[in-house]
């Protein structure tokens, strides 16, 4: 069994001339200004210094890290800013963890308005308290809220407010290697009218939930299913947007993969079973070619794929090796990036001819997770695991994704809540 | 300008032998194998006699019903019915119309767990109330549940409920011809757990609402916007299932729509562009064939298109006519029923040819809406529509179907709420 070793990674004195990845932006363009133009002038946006600060009176008591399952505890506080298509965002509110009260009429119970981000703060052994690239979290928020038609607002704005939200629960973050602060936010449409029509009063809320590591006992990698009965998502629909309504529709697939012995289920589009994503996490094959080189490939964003910030990280960290700015241990030499198309047949005959490397998800929850099987069309597909669970490329793109992500390598992708 | 002249429409004389329609179901198998299956004995199906009713105390003022706009009041009570996976579905509860207090965690604000559905409660002249088809609702309803993996229910118990609930607000009907109680059943998932699995809480409740006639003024056709950008579903998708996700992913499509100066958008499907729905109603297409047929069609329940109850109706009446069992004055005789692909081609074509009758789309809150335009690849297609702002096959069918649905049909789709 494989434990994360984070001590034995490479120090900080590599990263000295480390610099922000060449494209920042998964989306292709600035997010100044994407927040900005939307905004007409008798429109206010979020504004950190309006905050108003309400202090919980009765902290709850804090869960023992050995128990914690995944998102069922919650911090002592949570940050809400209301919205109305008049006035704009309203003065966010840092209050006591507590319900809603929110009309049986409103957007969000009958139309599916509502979409999610999902980040981790971090803490390192001098207490100092760190996010994960969370201006990717709050553009891709505002691409998914535009595309259900619901408000745009300044990303900045609202990390700022993340940042007081964290510094006043950062005792919640377990002081145990592997743990972290699990951020949550979220948007729904609370207009109480049942009307179709763009919403015109929402909510932006956020809430935080302390987690441990996804693999407490080492990487176990898992067996996927791949489905040819459901699709996640086609052209013109909603799948490279982070909305609730692709997770609800994804539930029964899992739930089918689960029933035929499987831990996930592997998403398949069109009559080529091309390979888009690992239940809800993006997809990676690694491939050795004829031509001696190594290949990692993961399929391209062409509107039907999450733009998953850690896959566009494991992307960063492969092609900054490639380019020689930023060399990783362990990982090879002659290693080729690719954002391409992978149809089933070509994964299942790399597996058959001994080509296939490795094949894995990437998202925040698990960071990496390896797979050992592909249930595909009534067969299994065996697909190599090193020892310790992972395979050759994962294994040193993880090691220096995670040292980034605790703050055991200094990177610009790291954002100082607490010093 | 048409306005509808009920005491006019064929009256109950040709009555007497009507039956119920060959198929009452547009699910293909009977709801009650599928509502009961799914039960463990331990768990306890939704009993409409352990209802628990508190009276509101507080009745609010009636609307005016010239200022209603559609699903902005609702009555004083409203139905709620909890469900926990460990004990199935609990006491049904009649209660004032009031807000829900849910965890900010609850699966419906992360997830998408939503559905619903619309019917309506007409009153006559006597006072009789009545509902139409509500068993096809709570058909679809389950069907729903089944596809996010909500809980499934006994219908028939749901349906007692909404009679007792009707019964309470009857006065909220407006005495007014056109006017009626839209009901709206909803679903939601409800457990306080941010991890992606399905739901082991949920809630089940209805609200009810007065509305006016869709239009007060007559009928008024339509302007559609053929969406080429973006799709409403997808083989293996959502699209057959009233999920609230199908409905926040289209406002886009409307929204911009609306933009280029129409009404409402025509979904496409595929390279070919097969015309799937207009907006949230199903699309019907009438053509005048070579051999001095009428073709009345609309697409096939292929997984894509939902199925809609007024869609149902329709092809009901429009077969029922054509095998003599119950003959529509106006109607062709030479009536050909058809689920089948069109694509925008065809219309485009028939249009062109002069062989295109009418366009129409059809659902609970419109009953029927004639289409007049249609935008496509930047022409427009001009669409047939007579004096009254309908076409001539469907305005005979709405007259039956509204005759059936305010009560001045008999009929056995009208199911008695008041005598």
């Amino acid at each position: 069994m494989f434990r994360p070793r984070l001590s034995s990674l490479p120090n900080g004195s590599a990263l000295q001339n480390c610099k922000p990845p060449a494209s920042s932006s998964v989306f292709g363009s600035s997010r100044y200004t994407r927040h900005h133009a939307r905004f007409h002038s008798t429109q206010a946006d979020v504004q950190a210094s309006r905050v108003q600060v309400e202090l919980s009176q009765n902290r709850k008591p804090r869960p023992d890290p050995a128990n914690l399952s995944f998102g069922k505890v919650f911090t002592d506080h949570m940050l809400t800013i209301p919205w109305k298509a008049s006035s704009g965002w309203g003065a966010p509110q840092i209050h006591p963890y507590r319900p809603f009260s929110l009309e049986p009429s409103v957007g969000v119970f009958h139309y599916a308005q509502c979409l999610f981000e999902g980040l981790k703060a971090y803490r390192d052994e001098t207490g100092k308290v760190t996010l994960f690239r969370p201006d990717m979290n709050m553009e891709r928020m505002n691409t998914s809220a535009q595309r259900i038609a619901l408000p745009a607002f300044n990303g900045d704005e609202v990390i700022e407010l993340l940042k007081q939200l964290i510094r006043l629960d950062k005792d919640w973050i377990p002081n145990v290697p592997g743990y972290s602060l699990y951020i949550r936010p979220t948007m729904i449409g609370s207009q109480p009218v049942i009307g179709i029509a763009p919403p015109s009063e929402a909510l932006l809320f956020v809430i935080c939930s302390p987690v441990g590591p996804y693999y407490p006992e080492g990487f176990k990698p898992v067996a996927l299913y791949g489905t040819t009965e459901y699709s996640r998502a086609a052209p013109g629909g909603i799948g490279a947007y982070k909305l609730g309504a692709n997770y609800a529709a994804g539930l029964i697939a899992q739930k089918e993969a689960a029933k035929k012995g499987y831990v996930q289920n592997l998403w398949l589009h069109g009559p080529e079973h091309h390979v888009t994503e690992v239940g809800t996490m993006n997809a990676f094959a690694v491939f050795k070619r004829p031509d001696g080189t190594t290949e990692i490939a993961t399929p391209p964003l062409d509107g039907m794929i999450l733009p998953g910030i850690t896959r566009d990280s494991v992307l960063n960290i492969a092609r900054d090796h490639v380019a020689g700015k930023y060399k990783i241990a362990g990982l090879p030499d002659k290693l080729v990036v690719s954002e391409r198309q992978m149809t089933m047949r070509e994964v299942k005959e790399a597996a058959q001819s001994g080509s296939l490397v490795e094949f894995f998800g990437t998202g925040t929850a698990a960071v990496i997770s390896p797979v050992n099987k592909i249930g595909y069309l009534g067969e299994d597909i065996q697909i190599p695991t090193g020892p310790d669970g992972m395979g050759p490329v994962s294994r040193p793109i993880w090691q220096q994704l995670v040292g980034i992500q605790t703050g055991i390598i200094q990177h610009p992708w790291s954002v100082v809540v607490v010093e």
